[in-house]
């Protein structure tokens, strides 16, 4: 299960795709350890540039990303990860996909409602 | 329409996914300009990191990407495109998706056959 992670400075792209409904639900990146932790636990687990460690997919929230199939494409650079999310939703800004806005003239529009209240998940930091 | 191209040294992942069968065909990156003439031009165009330069997918096999939608995520540094992929794959080696393998017992398994010979359309060089 090789995978080409010198591209992107020791990183994948993985796209996290609904394995019920097709949505895409988020990309994240993973280093080796993320990819490995993911394949060997079974939840989604990613890399986080910002905070520069390992990250669980729903370790404060909840809101797991259950693996139910992993891909990768030709070049093998990417991940394609499709799941059973548990919980309301993906984002942290409480929609259940993170692509909740789509571009209509030239702007982001909201085009869905919230799934859930992010102040109530992630108290005063959402 | 603003999107975040700081947090990867100019670039943002583009997901692409069919609009009709919601199945993720493809990964590539773009830059400001990439974005820019995806929109304008109703094609999918990324930053080829390989040779340095834009690159309109289907410009050598005609396998054109005609954008359905386009959204962005909550952080702003990821596009998905859903489009209507013209011609029979994506892939330059063949296949439908580029996502053709699947892990399998910790092995990446072809699980589909080619949709055409890649030999045809990109000559030697598939």
């Amino acid at each position: 299960m090789r995978l080409d992670f010198a591209k992107l400075d020791g990183l994948v792209p993985a796209v996290i795709q609904d394995f019920g409904t097709g949505r895409v639900l988020m990309v994240g990146f993973m280093n080796e350890e993320a990819f490995r932790q993911t394949v060997e636990t079974g939840f989604a687990t990613f890399y986080s540039r910002s905070r520069g460690k390992l990250w669980l997919k729903g370790e404060t929230s909840g809101h797991r990303l259950a693996v139910r199939e992993i891909s990768t494409d030709c070049d093998e650079d990417t991940v394609l990860v499709r799941v059973d999310a548990l919980g309301p939703g993906v984002c942290h800004n409480g929609y259940r996909s993170c692509f909740y806005r789509t571009l209509r003239d030239g702007r982001w529009d909201v085009g869905e409602e919230r799934a859930y209240n992010p102040k109530e998940v992630y108290g005063g930091q959402a």
